[in-house]
């Protein structure tokens, strides 16, 4: 049996909800501890060194012989364990397992690296319970502030920091990692195709080329609570009309600036049947091929809620949660890339990526593994194992070629 | 100090929400068994029997001097002590307090009533937790099945079947109340106004002559949960779309037919913010002057929804959850009521009540207390303790003429 279809199976059935088969790997839960556990028993079969640093990024360490000191200079490949509410099984552990499988097919293959490899798991990527994507990473890379990303609230209300107490981690100990830089050499991360554009071509696998500018930005409409029943029409300050034009502002924006704009995310108080709300809250995410698109397409949404609030009487106050700028990936590792795995195709992607937020520090690299349907973020997703095999193989192809070089 | 205002502030601290300043009483919750006990111990003090029915519905009885047997042809006034999600003090408990005020007021009069006198407090009233408003009185009244009732579901997906054994009742033991119609010789509900008629014409009080007809439809919206990052806008089948279009389709036809038309619930599977919504679940509330306005109003919505989730590759399924005909409250009741208290103008409402769902079986009547502001189903609603203690002293008026005739 090949280490990837060895590795593969053991991830699936945590966090799995038995009615939609979707995964929910939230940061800090009991689910996200036992992903943790899974990773360091990884590493530890395999003979790795592990750290969970400062930010609750997981590292595990293969040595050249006769290494001392922290790692430096490292070959750094894995992705993320957690999950969007009800995600698919690849988006994150793909990249994970694919990493530990091709430390395995290097060593069954007799490499012997000349400088550190790393599998690394980051903490929070989806953002799923605390709303900052990439938060691991970011925290790491000092553009995510920890005194913000401790105060940041689940749907329950509970802050990061009691989520990291109640996980018996230290809130005190987030912030920027100053080895970050030279720890890693190059990180090489391998994820699930999002979208459906290797299909059509018959390939399994691509190189990244980019990532698009996104963000995320809660809108808060304000009206006033009152009976369903007895509050004429004309005498409502009605939160949800407002929210509901903005849907469809959204809508029609991004398909004109041949973007992306999605509220996937809402919350209504009291949100009760027979009372006209008094604040609708919603999550925009929008992503756009370039900086001055997603500007663009801000500011259109933003000006039309505005106007419908208007004309509604209620308010709507936007802030952003989160902004990734474009990532173009260096030229360098993606020739280095495309000289080892030969005529493979380079797509950009929308999807925000760990990679992206490395990518302002050290030199990254992105793999794509074919997704036959293009679903994504959904119990539906899927992958033939056949090509996360050929991913795996390919991952290793480029570890070999990188740290005996 | 008037009875009216030695009991109002005993209820006051029950079940507020200390952010808020709204009532989260819902059915079958500690909150509620709270309230239940405060009904009881009321009664007590004033050497009344309580029972309470195979419903939950609360009853307490000053019987006739020599009185044996069960109430018959009784005298019955009351309400609801539960509310909607973050509810006004007034909506349900102000008809409860009253009531016992009335009694009160009736003995310091020297009152010996001929026929018995009931406080009732009607269980789950608002629907607030299960959906179904008036369940109390319709399963009594025999206009809602008890296995339908059993298996509703709370947002936390535990049963009024599991509310009920939890809360140490039977849930075998629901279902129509024969005795009912022999028992209330007539209902006598006094209630916040709801809506703002009598502040401008300057009166404290009015009767109530008719309530609208309305109903409750949950919509659900189906579509296929993706990556809001990677899905293109074309390939998308985004409930949360279909939904906003509803909203607004109700809000035009509601306009359009002078009805009212609310979409105040609203829940989003996954609801994640880097994810297009699976399903979108959403509860219209929608009321009008004439069934035949309410079946139009209906109709409008149905149809744009559907041809919307037709060019979204959405699904919308629409199921009625409740329906409540339209109410003319008898003339007899009404009369008597008017030659009681005088100049009083009649006032149609379109909230629904239990003495609606009991008009069919027995007389019933509506008093009105004024809402200066309209403002209900909100912290905010009120009315002045001037016009309360008015309206307890009209319904003692009401219960001595009625009980002595």
């Amino acid at each position: 049996m090949s280490p990837f279809a060895a590795l593969w199976p053991t991830l699936l059935d945590v966090g799995r909800h038995p009615r939609t088969g979707g995964y929910r790997r939230y940061a800090w839960t009991d689910v996200d501890l036992t992903l943790r556990e899974w990773f360091t028993d990884c590493a530890r079969r395999r003979g790795m060194d592990t750290e969970e640093d400062r930010n609750g990024n997981l590292w595990a360490w293969w040595l050249p012989p006769g290494w001392t000191g922290d790692p430096r200079g490292a070959f750094v490949t894995g992705s993320h364990l957690d999950s969007v509410p009800d995600g698919g099984a690849f988006d994150g552990p793909l990249g994970v397992v694919s990493g530990f499988a091709a430390v395995d097919l290097a060593r069954e293959r007799g490499v012997v690296p000349s400088v550190p490899v790393g599998v690394v798991a980051f903490s929070d990527e989806e953002g799923a319970r605390f709303g900052v994507a990439c938060a691991g990473s970011r925290l790491s890379a000092g553009t995510l502030a920890p005194e913000r990303a401790l105060a940041l609230r689940d749907h329950d209300g509970h802050t990061l920091a009691e989520a990291l107490t109640r996980a018996g981690r230290d809130p005190a100990a987030l912030g920027p990692d100053p080895a970050l830089r030279e720890r890693v050499g190059v990180f090489v991360e391998l994820h699930v195709e999002q979208g459906r554009a290797l299909g059509p071509v018959g390939q399994p696998l691509a190189i990244g080329s980019a990532i698009w500018p996104h963000g995320r930005w809660r809108f808060s409409f304000t009206g006033e609570a009152n009976h369903a029943g007895t509050t004429r029409m004309a005498d409502r300050r009605d939160p949800m009309l407002t929210y509901a034009l903005a849907v469809f502002a959204a809508r029609q924006s991004a398909e004109r600036h041949r973007a992306v704009a999605t509220f996937g995310r809402v919350r209504v108080e009291p949100n009760g049947t027979n009372a006209i709300a008094s604040d609708v809250y919603a999550w925009l995410d929008a992503r756009a091929p370039s900086e001055e698109v997603l500007a663009s397409l801000l500011e259109d949404i933003t000006t039309e809620a505005k106007a419908h609030a208007g004309s509604d009487g209620t308010f709507v106050d936007i802030a952003a949660e989160s902004r990734s700028p474009v990532v173009e990936f260096p030229a360098e590792p993606r020739q280095r890339l495309r000289r080892v795995l030969g005529d493979v195709p380079e797509l950009p992607t929308a999807a925000g990526h760990d990679a992206g937020v490395l990518s302002a520090l050290v030199p990254t690299a992105m793999l794509f593994v074919r997704n036959p349907t293009g679903v994504s973020h959904s119990p539906a997703e899927h992958a033939e194992e056949a090509d996360c095999e050929h991913g795996a193989r390919a991952l290793a192809d480029v570890l070999a070629d990188w740290v005996t070089a």
